[in-house]
């Protein structure tokens, strides 16, 4: 399964129509709205997570990279794919929030971490003192950057090594509702169920025109989160621009219609190339 | 005059229709779109410089910030006013753009920097050598945070001393418009033919949900500001969410029409302000 | 009182002596060598502080910027006066190692900070929220830049209004020992007793080569400040360079009888100076 | 052949006599010494480089660390092998100097960089845009960290790569002296005649206590090496403590004899390893 970019596609008609009924009278900014209010309580009830933080920015970049700088310590290092997004597309913007973290990477098929070598790296650094960097967090692409999904035991077995050795958790989750539809889960099986302390929840690619979450289950970091969000030029006056689009994705399960579509559309196409192939 | 924030205030229905039709049909991305060759061509039309780099963000801490890490090397220093948005309201994003620049504070009545005073704290820097931070950049607002105004021979005084001293100049115009309209100047005078090298031209105070544009009349700088924008999690895969917001602003004078009849009110209300000030 | 710089002056003999003792067959490198847990007892016992993390650089930018870093945050501010080493002196060392730390230059007479100064600055910051810079640490210099000397009270006043407001304390003691001869108090009635939690306790400016030890009074900062110290490139492989000198400079009380000496010859210069003022 | 590390062993008399002897009378500070105007002419000489610009460090970290920030921004990547030091064992000094900057990682048999694995490398990033980290430098390590040595002909093979993609060049030289005797060549043949822009030339590992010289063979980058070099708190005040060690270093070819004997005795234990090998 390849879920390709949707940078080029027209948002959903809804998320506009969202957009023009947010877009009446006056309201707080910064995310105090009362569409904002209304997003995370939104999200806390799909997540099951009555106490979770919920913020909002324009991309996945910057969703990332803040999350991962909130986790991570400059002397830390983060455990990633060689393939995954923050490594290859983001211009060093990990390395740039989290003021010089190393990222690690780990080989592994299809864009899936193996575990063998997520233990073997994690123990490279775990036997030796000041002079190396220290473990810091592990990131898990689900859809991969190749367009292929970690099982739910699969995530479990990385997060559970990466908790073994106090390693904090991110899912980036651009793809987000693609995977969930194609694995039959639950948002909360997909994160915090699967040993996920935080994740971004991606909205861009299947719909919107430009808005992800951050969602972190441990409301600890939140504060931290919410200076370097501001301190990145990532908090938006007119927030209700991000909250109203949120908004008008969740609503009415928008987002998963979305996502099986989508999904289903790209099973078809690969049954037809497969077919292509089987009749060479 | 004072304009107060338009943060709580709805966008222009026009911006929202731009974003309506921009919504149609596949583009291409990250500013590679249509509507954004449209919106530099019109920029460069309205600035009479055709060479001129634009691009746009989603806040105006991020054009700003972004901007004099482009100026600025981190042990440089910023000269600004003590009362200005990136000293007061951003966080601390300034310095975490630059990797540590440091913001020199210039007193000056009326949020205006004062002449003298910013020669006084270049000529400090100046007489040392490795030990201090050396002279970098120069930052003025107009329209200032007190809703003040530089005149533009004010504004040549300071950059004229800045130019004299090998330093950059950016002009935060967060509130461009109504500064223009005030002044009954071009977009040129109040910006290069004053001697500023990089403008942050808002909209988002003027009408807009929120878009501001960076631009370079040297566009040597233009590739790092590129590379920095990216890495800063700022440049948007719909990218048309930016662009079309921008084209609507533009579009038939807009964004000149909003800030005309918003000084206008504001003048009304200061007059009113006065006669009761006056009865009393 | 004036304390000029001694950056000229060659080091006392016996400082030499010390590092031609160490330097007599192998022993284990980067601070676990025996050198540095004697220099560990005595400043423990010197500083009454039997739990206190001890640690070696060879500069006193390296000394207040590491200290620094560990106590605040790169979203924080440290306070400090305008005529601070930290801020004139250190080309913005204290902005890298915190990456982006704001120093709020707090005015007061003779280089003292004025407490009502300090306490006006940090109310100022205290009154917002996301959108400006935090308050995060005091650092304080005893003997001042100007030679000038805070009582114990004028210190234990500031530190009592950095307590109040959360923040911690950092003493600069480039000339520290030249601060304890002329206030004829301990070690730790000039640091902890008076509010102190990390002190960079001068060794250069008094007869030594090159060494500064910084002293944390609660241990729990204590691994964050080794791993900034090897990823600055301060920690010395054959680290008996700086233990060596440090252990030299506490025996026999050498370091008070340098202090003490360069006291009173700077008073007996003050005097003369006196009188020539005087028979004018 | 494999060069352990020198740490634990004492540095040599002749060192210590520099020390002794250059602690004699007052001197200006902060490199402006007269022992320092002879080591940079000495440097020269040896390098036959007579523009050259030579600084002083106190570790091996900080040399790599800041000759690196200065060749590289904080957006492109420093091709290195895996086991570098600079990847392996400076907790992550490099990424913190340049601000962020990605280690590459290029494997190689016997810790040698693989022109091959080079090439492919730099290719990667070399065919994309805005979106990933861009191409900055490559450090090559020469003894390696295995205690393999490059021949001049493998340094210009690599070089040769780096120049045709407009990288900057790095040496590790912390064994420079160990690699130069094993080569049989001149200090120029070693660097910038195999292509090489800066070099870290050790000293401690070969008889110092800790000094390391910084040589830039393009004068242009000098200032900036200076203002990050005061900036990290490594411009030492009584910096007559380096230049003396590195005058005695370099006084009466004592580094050559050091090296020399040093690699011998290596020699002659792997001889004996050998024997020892082939008669079980």
């Amino acid at each position: 399964m390849y879920f390709g970019s949707d940078n080029s596609s027209p948002a959903h008609p809804s998320i506009l129509n969202a957009l023009i009924a947010a877009n009446d009278g006056y309201t707080s900014g910064y995310g105090n709205e009362e569409a904002m209010n209304n997003v995370t309580k939104k999200l806390r009830d799909l997540f099951e997570a009555p106490n979770a933080s919920v913020y909002l920015v324009t991309t996945g970049t910057a969703a990332n990279s803040l999350a991962l700088a909130t986790l991570t310590k400059p002397w830390e290092t983060i455990f990633c794919h060689r393939h995954s997004h923050i490594e290859e597309d983001e211009c060093g913007a990990p390395e740039f929030y989290t003021n010089g973290a190393k990222l690690t990477l780990v080989d592994g098929k299809n864009a899936k971490i193996c575990p063998k070598n997520l233990l073997d790296a994690i123990n490279l650094y775990s036997q030796k003192e000041v002079h190396n960097i220290q473990n810091g967090s592990l990131s898990i692409t689900n859809v991969t950057e190749f367009g292929t999904i970690y099982s739910l035991d699969e995530m479990k077995t990385l997060t559970d090594i990466a908790k073994a050795h106090n390693l904090k958790t991110h899912l980036d989750g651009a793809r987000f509702a693609n995977a969930m539809i194609a694995l039959d889960c639950t948002p909360a099986e997909l994160t915090w169920k699967s040993g996920i302390d935080v994740v971004s929840f991606g909205a861009t690619k299947n719909g919107c025109l430009g808005v992800e979450a951050v969602v972190f289950f441990n409301p600890e970091m939140a504060w931290e989160f919410e200076l370097r969000r501001k301190r990145g030029g990532h908090l938006l006056s007119k927030h209700r621009m991000l909250s109203a689009q949120m908004q008008g994705y969740l609503k009415d399960d928008l987002w998963i219609d979305l996502a099986r579509k989508a999904n289903s559309e790209c099973q078809k196409l690969f049954q037809k190339l497969k077919k292509i192939q089987i009749s060479k």
